[in-house]
């Protein structure tokens, strides 16, 4: 888990001259003024950098500036965090480096319903989600099957309440955190995990943890919404993607997606098409997050997809 | 207005022997029952009918059955329906008769925004929308001269407020419902008609009224809500074409439709991404009323498309 | 694999009286005439049949009619078998009588490519696909782990080429039908085998294997498709699932899907994003197969959705 | 119409100093090579210039960079033009300066559907393409009068065939040039022009004209395709605006897009859901083009939307 918020470089790259060039991303951003784009490709250029990708947003809302370069470059990581520091200073800006190759270490966790958790494993099995998944946590043991079948640690972390009314939420929160910590987890992606996260953790895991959740025109509180939106006949089932926040599913949205549904399909096949569409969205969120693609602007998000 | 909900026969229609065969739409509904579907094509094979189409849904959730049959028949109208009221008396069903060529007789509202509306002329005048549109209402002047190209009066019912707080919206529904009976009209088409309706109103043109209102995931309520989705970051914007009731925008859906939107457009741009959904929403749940395609089933809509 | 076309009843029904009502899938097609309608809900209703679902559409341009009814009967199998006889007869109909709740048996075949695979594994596993898979063939070992996991027979029936030029098609292709044979399989699934199918094998497997393809607008013969459509620019990329027919990729159009890409995404992403759809695309597309809904019209299909 | 390729001022641009902060939009396009955004943000910052929108692309399959940078400046237009010029040099760049306000000079050439017309002129009115549309060209006279109702001249210029066998193609193409310098047209937009124009006629307009087709996954060549896509059972119908060239509709591709379809709808109703695609999909196209979005990479576009 990152815990410098204003500049980040990953330990490996600390290490001095590399012989070969280098896949970099660079994220940034700060109170737009004028410029900044010139500082930093004046930076980069100082480093012999090639830039392959560069994409910029000046939100005119909140009046903060976004950019995301992915770059090429000989010169050691160091040297070009020092060729950044200055302006970094210069125009207060959270600034964050990152090695293109290098895989977002990312804890799943999960319940019992593993079509989300499938499509996650699958695609990053077969390479097209650049996540690496030291492990995965679950308060059911359904799915430690699937684990297996990926070679994953799966690690059971049961939610219960007692006799006398209490529960060990607290404690099934803190063992979490201590994998977190033990696995330099830098992203925590909720696959359809049916428990409410505390406000401290989710402050504590803030723009680092990912849910999915069920999404209609129009939205529907409460339990089993996916019958709520078949008693309202909707026309159209989606998924939201979002970073997890203390406000119940109210978190910066990343993705979203729909599917068009009938009179003549059952809640139970509105449940099945929303399975379908939250993997999708999840995966889609994750992927973007991991390739650094996701800033925040307040309580929304830049997708420089 | 149809005025009888049991059994409606066109008035052309019963004016004796055609000599050419003749398009009928028929729909109906009733209490879900063994025998139904022989009995219907029992009395359509007595009048020699030749059924072209042919849909039909039993509504596990509320018991109820649903059928719509698109046929043609050399018999006169009246036998047609003399065939078939034995079985809707016996079923106590719902039933109505239409011939296939006759436009439904649509009087459209609206304010300012000429988007939807010129949506709607555009497909009625080009033959693919199957309604006729004797008169637009409007509580603005804006429009009139759309109306004038499209050759369709335009009656001007200013909905005001008088200095003592009083406004004349009684007087301008009084207004509204007689041109209604004036011009024999079948559906009122809310075209961004910026005015709530009365509940008295709503309750009157009950499943022959069709509104269209933007939709989000998730939905906002009160002003504004495209700023607001944009404020909030969806990633998202669609709209909902549904029957007009008390309770504001929660009638039963015909139709919705999303388009993506990124954080790099205003929620200017919502708005006129929204205006393009919204005007081919609306037109599609026209289009599916008017060819008799859409049925109640409680507060959901079977849509036999 | 079924070889009466013209009537099929599961034996497994044969069994004589039932103590419980059995849900039952009726497909049928013949020449359109009148009466069938009404033939039909007449033997239904002497079997003292309850209809839940029933669709059918009249081709206008075959002039063939296709019906697909769902019911529930305490009746025994041969008594509803007896009492479609002569409908059967009298229209010369291609009938076919399904138990609801019986699987279809189907053997999937694949190559090195996984992911169509695990979509079409998950989705039988978790019960969203109603179909059994008894074997999995493929020409390649990569793929046999995953189907350990799913607990499903894997059979490799490798092609390959000897040193004389000739190779072993023949053999490989007579293997196949051997498991076909051996398993009572009756829908062949390819996902992505990448291996063309002998003219006399498409035959064999007429109307009972499903391929899934790349799809583009425009479309793109020959080698590495996504590459050629990356090249030319595409904004969509898509997948087509249809029936397999000797005119490779030709046959009937059972479903397509597609999803937006833009000039920023390279070749490969289109590739990822291809595989995402097509398993998306094939699942569907082999579902309304098995739900039996699914008639062919000519090199059309009607899809009963 | 621009004749000088590599570089753009806007006439109205050149009268000196202005008073207030003017918006600017620069697209530029070369060989990708270092420093070229440094170079170029030292340039607009040197006229103080405040950038609200960057987007930059490297085509790694052509070597080429593309980027486009919406900024406002207090300098006069010669000061931003003399700051870029030796950068236009050195990189070898085509580079194009353009007014945000200023609205593109489009020519609209149709024939008798007036689908994609009517979008095109109502949104232009409703302000939400940023066009001026200074004359209508048709082969018939079909749409005279909606031309009319927007106020907007309509050239009548017939294509004929003379008894000879000869047609005044030549003569008809001379007076749409004569029309496009007359208006100091930017842009030609074919909305449904049902003639083919010569190669020289493509060539001229290289770039300035937009066309809009019928889209099919496969796609079908000949007369009728709806009809053609129709027969074969397509379930998705989609259209593709495109720069003209003289490979007939082939082509670089704006901007793409489909709606699904099913068996039980006519040749006829794809035509009517054909069109509606095509209009939306032109309008967009457009958009893009007049916002200057969209940058030419070979036979590809860029469109930074």
């Amino acid at each position: 888990m990152t815990t410098t918020p204003t500049s980040t470089v990953p330990e490996a790259l600390l290490s001095g001259k590399r012989s070969s060039s280098t896949g970099l991303v660079l994220t940034l951003s700060c109170t737009n003024q004028k410029g900044i784009v010139h500082a930093v490709s004046g930076a980069l250029l100082g480093v012999d950098a090639y830039i392959t990708s560069s994409q910029q947003f000046d939100s005119p809302d909140t009046g903060s500036f976004f950019m995301r370069v992915e770059f090429t470059t000989d010169a050691a990581l160091t040297d070009v965090q020092d060729a950044l520091a200055p302006i970094r200073d210069r125009f207060t800006m959270d600034l964050n480096l990152h090695e293109a190759k290098t895989k977002t270490r990312t804890l799943v966790m999960c319940s019992k319903d593993g079509r989300t958790l499938n499509d996650l494993l699958f695609q990053q099995r077969a390479g097209t989600l650049p996540i690496d998944i030291p492990v995965i946590v679950s308060n059911h043991l359904e799915l430690q099957p699937m684990a297996y079948f990926y070679g994953i640690p799966f690690v059971h972390v049961p939610v219960t309440r007692r006799e006398d009314g209490s529960d060990n939420k607290a404690e099934a929160e803190a063992r979490l955190l201590d994998l977190v910590a033990e696995h330099d987890i830098e992203l925590v992606v909720l696959a359809r995990y049916m428990q409410v996260l505390s406000d401290d953790l989710c402050r504590t895991l803030g723009g680092k943890a990912i849910n999915i959740h069920h999404s209609f025109l129009p939205s529907f509180k409460g339990a089993r919404p996916y019958h709520q939106a078949h008693e309202r006949g909707v026309k159209l089932i989606g998924a939201t993607a979002h970073y997890v926040t203390p406000d119940l599913d109210e978190g910066p949205i990343i993705a979203q997606q729909v599917q068009p549904v009938t009179h003549a399909q059952s809640a139970r096949d509105f449940v099945n098409m929303g399975r379908e569409v939250e993997g999708s969205t999840l995966c889609r969120a994750v992927r973007w997050h991991a390739e650094h693609r996701v800033l925040l602007d307040g309580n929304r998000t830049v997708v420089f997809d």
